[in-house]
Parts: structure tokens; C-alpha cells; sequence
């Protein structure tokens, strides 16, 4: 077991939940639904504040964001659509409430005082980001060849099959440059509050040379965005959930392993041999390795079920500096 | 002038906008036209910032609470639609995005250095308040008659003739109780951070016997929450914005006059007697009367342009306690 040391900030812990965590495929996507998973999702939290962490969550938000989107354009003759940035702003209005309530309902059926709220944040971005002219971000719902065909012709969105499930919009996803709500988080920290932050990876912004920000189409990954707002609290652990308990070497392979834990530098040495896909565990080992660039924490990637055990260092996979 | 008395926390002003000063009928409605109409507004605050007022904008959202209602109805066969009190969420989080966007770009283009932060606010009502069977708040666009009862046929909406006007959908709009999220407002006031709060009055939910709260579909008066919020974080001034710059008796009458100055027992009166249309002026009494029951502070009721003079006693109408 490897507690945390003791000392100011020491315990505390960013979790970073998928947008399918919150809104798995499997639901239609009412909001009863979501709010189901998201009770469930949140019980798993109440051992990490009894055991004495100080939480902050964060959230991807691609479903919600892609119904969102397509409401927009739905309507688009009848109503002036919302930009992509407006859009991850709704998002995070939405997914921040229900996280807010349903957690808050969770900690109130058992008892504890814990007090959570859900804060706007937006994320400056690169303007010449290369990831603006290449789209890789999914977004929102499968759609036939037909159906992707229509939306294209439309809209002019940009689709991509997605691993014989279907076609799926994608949006650009530019690096996270800067936190623009810091501050607000660090307040309610300072305030014993738990902050919901960085939903679907912030509201993407871009600085002009003013000074001044403006809203750009984007989608900026959440994990990413979490690893900067993890090490710039000093939060000595940062979570990831994903859908598997630990990550995997040789996935798919005769020789197939999974692994307990890794040096910075053995997550880069399989980062670069391929080790991890691009669309799913490489960009939680590159904000894995971001976070240990800037922080000396502990990274843990697992599932939802085994975050607690994670935490206290008895499964998932922790990767760690270098000794 | 009537300066305000030196002290901690009595240079707090609440500022209401009115859901139409930041998405006014003159608009189509596209992102950039809010920003802008945002933008001119927030140049109004500089000025009390720089006069040593520290602020908190709370704002109204019945135009964009409409559109994202409309939306949701539109795309309904396609997507769940999210209930009343996940939109109000999603409006807090367009709205407050882009007004923290427009602000923190005024103040940086001014080289002031306040910061300014969006967080997302629940509002408890009651379960068995009486609007929730009558249904008075006017939200999003007006309809034709033909295009109204259609939509009423599909959808189950309410809508209301609105003076002439053309119809509008009308929502449930029960009195605010308690509001959840105060420390998270107060947490940002601690750390000198302009709280934008209760966007569209806050997101109306209930709560159940075992104290868990659930959303509700309606829309709350911004007024009647901010009065709430003003008194219980000890703002000295609440101000709400509108579109003239004195409230006017006998208004439409010969004896028509503008009033500079009522007491909380006047302005009592002149509310039994119908000075104040229920629809307009009469929430906004309400909710005067309501913050000097709870604090003893100043109300100020005038236009944007006018809200800095009003603020120091050189304009607006001004409501006080009994002497």
C-alpha cells in the first residue's frame, strides 16, 4: 500500500471521468438515465473523502456535446446555431449540474457533509494548433453512410468511420494552453468546497494580441486539460477512469500482460513503440506523462469500480517519475 | 450623493440583468451579437470596480432558456429532450460563459485586473407552490397563433397572447426558498473574484424526504433569487436593471411622474394599489421589498446607463427601509 505522505494539498486528488463514464452507449440518454449513472458513479467517491482525499472532478462530455451540436443544426433555419465553444459551455452547464446533484444526493443519503460545486472553465488553446486542420475529435452519435452523407452535405461537418460501428462527426482537439479559471477552482478548494471543473476539457479559447479571448470550434481532450489543472493545484494523485481496470502491454497479443505500474520513461519508451492507441490509452499516457513533467504526483488509470483500491496503491496502474 | 458607509462587505452591490438587456428582441440571436450587446454592457461596471464596489451579476435568461426549450422540442424524435431544469443549467452555462468572456475582455482592454467567474447555482422551490399550476413566465420567441397551437399540439406547451405581440410559451416561475450553492458564491467573494450566479433565477429543483434535491420544470424570477442572494451575502446595494431609468407612478396618466425615492412601506402601498404591472415592474418590488425585509441595505431600480450614477445616489429610484 502506498499512502500519500502527510502535509498542505497532499491529498488531494483529481478524478477524471470519461464522457462515456457519464453517458455510457448503452442509454438512450434522457436525463433520468444520467442521472442514474452518475449516482452510481458518484457512490464510488464517498470512501475517497471518508479515507480523508480532497476531491476535484473533472469530465469528458462527447456525447452530450455531439447531441447538443446536432440540436443546433437541426434548427439552424429556424434559430441562430451556437458555436462549438457556446456548445461546451452548455455542456458543462448541464453534465456540472447533474454531477452536482447527483453527488450532493449521494453524500446526503450517507450521511456525509461534503460540499461540491460546478464551475464554468475555460481553456486557452494554440489559434495555429495544427489539430484545426485535422479533426480527430469524436463527437455525439453513430450515423449511417447515409445519414453521415446528409449531415456533410448540410452542415459541412466532418465524419469518420468508427471501427465498423458507424459514422461519427469529428471536431478538432488542440492542446490545452492555459486554465483561464484557476483561481475560481483554487477558491473553492480554499473553501473546503469539491470543485466539478474542465468539463469536456474546458471552453475552448483562443488569445488575441490584445489579450482578449475568443471562443474557437474545438473539442480539447479532457485528460489533457486535467493533467495541467492536477499539476497546477498540486494534486498528488490524478485519476483517470476508463473501461478497463489496467492498462494493458501486447493488448491483443500472445504475450498480453497487464501492468501494476511504470516509470515515466517506460511509459514513453511503449508510448513511442505503439503500445498505446491513439484514439483510446495514448493521450492517457501522454497527460500521464505531462503531469509528471510538471508535478512529482502519482498517476493512476483504472476503472471506476477499483478507483478507491487504486488510490491506496492496491490495483490499477500507477505510473510514477522516475527514481 | 449618498456615499455607503465604510465596512467589510459594504461595498457589495448585486446587479440583476434582465434576461433582454443581454439578448434583446432587436437581436437575431447569434453568438456574436450576444457578445457584443455583453461587451457595452460590461463597460458599465469598470467604473464601479474603480469606485471600490465589489460585484456580483446574477442574470435573467428567458430568451435562451426559450431557444434551448425550442430546440429540445424540435429534435425530440431524434434526441431525448432534457427537461426544464437541465436547460435552465444549460443556459447558466452559455450565458455565464460568454458574460464572463465579455467581461474579463472589457477589464483587460481597461487594464483592470479583476478577475471573474461563472459558477453554476440550484435554487429550492417548493414542490407544492401554487405556480406550478399556473403557469405566468413568458420564455423564448413569439409564435403566430397557427405556428403556437401547433406547437401546443405536439409538445403539450402552454402559451399566452403577449400584448399584442404575437403568443409565447408561459412556464411555472415558483418563489426561490433557499439558494444551494451560496458557499461557492461566497467562496469566490473571498478570493476577490466577481461571481456571476443564479443565471435564469438559478435551476429550479425540490427537495424530498430524505433531503436529496430534483430538478423541476420551471423557470424562477432572476429578481426574487437575487433579492435572496443579496440579502444573505450582505450586499449593501442590489440593484436591478431595466429598461428606463426611474420607476413611474400613475404611469400612462396625467399625473404620471417619476419617483427618485420610496420607502419599503411606500413602494408596499403603491404595489396593493396596481401601480406596478404584474408582469414587469410588480416582480421587481417584490423582490425590492423582499431584500430590505431580510437586510438593510439600498435597492435601485434603473436602466444600464444609469446604474453608476443610481449606484451613488444621483439617479435610478431608490427603495430604503422605514426610517
Amino acid at each position: 500500500m502506498n499512502a500519500p505522505a502527510a502535509g498542505p494539498g497532499s491529498r488531494r486528488v483529481i478524478i477524471a471521468l470519461g464522457g462515456n463514464a457519464a453517458y455510457p452507449p448503452t442509454i438512450k440518454g434522457t436525463a433520468e438515465e444520467q442521472l442514474d449513472v452518475m449516482a452510481a458513479l458518484c457512490e464510488h467517491f464517498v470512501r475517497m473523502i471518508d479515507a480523508g482525499y480532497r476531491l476535484i472532478l473533472t469530465h469528458g462530455n462527447g456525447p452530450v456535446v455531439g447531441n447538443i451540436l446536432f440540436r443546433m443544426a437541426r434548427t439552424a433555419r429556424e434559430l441562430p446555431p451556437m458555436p462549438m465553444d457556446v456548445c461546451v459551455a452548455h455542456s458543462q452547464g448541464g453534465m456540472g449540474y447533474m454531477l452536482e446533484q447527483s453527488f450532493t444526493n449521494v453524500l446526503r443519503k450517507r450521511g456525509r457533509q461534503a460540499r461540491v460545486a460546478a464551475v464554468l472553465t475555460e481553456v486557452e488553446v494554440d489559434a495555429d494548433d495544427p489539430a484545426f486542420n485535422n479533426p480527430t475529435k469524436p463527437v455525439g452519435k453513430f450515423f449511417s453512410a447515409t445519414e453521415a452523407a446528409e449531415m456533410q452535405a448540410e452542415t459541412g461537418w466532418v465524419f469518420r468511420e468508427d471501427s465498423g460501428r458507424g459514422w461519427r462527426r469529428v471536431v478538432p482537439s488542440p492542446q490545452p494552453r492555459q486554465i483561464l479559471d484557476l483561481h475560481a477552482i483554487e477558491a473553492l478548494l480554499a473553501a473546503d468546497i469539491i470543485p466539478i471543473a474542465a468539463g469536456g476539457g474546458g471552453i475552448p479559447v483562443i488569445r488575441d494580441a490584445d489579450g482578449c479571448h475568443h471562443g474557437v470550434p474545438a473539442v480539447i481532450d479532457k485528460d489533457l486539460t486535467s493533467a495541467m489543472l492536477a499539476a497546477q493545484t498540486g494534486a498528488q494523485a490524478f485519476i483517470m477512469i476508463t473501461g478497463v481496470e489496467q492498462v494493458m502491454l501486447d493488448f491483443g497479443k500472445p504475450g498480453a500482460r497487464a501492468v501494476a505500474r511504470m516509470s515515466a520513461s517506460e511509459a514513453r519508451r511503449h508510448l513511442a513503440d505503439g503500445q498505446f492507441p491513439p484514439g483510446s490509452m495514448g493521450p492517457k499516457i501522454e497527460a500521464a506523462l505531462n503531469y509528471l513533467d510538471a508535478f512529482d504526483g502519482t498517476v493512476v488509470i483504472t476503472s471506476l469500480e477499483r478507483a478507491f483500491d487504486a488510490l491506496e496503491g492496491r490495483a490499477g496502474t500507477r505510473i510514477v517519475r522516475d527514481a
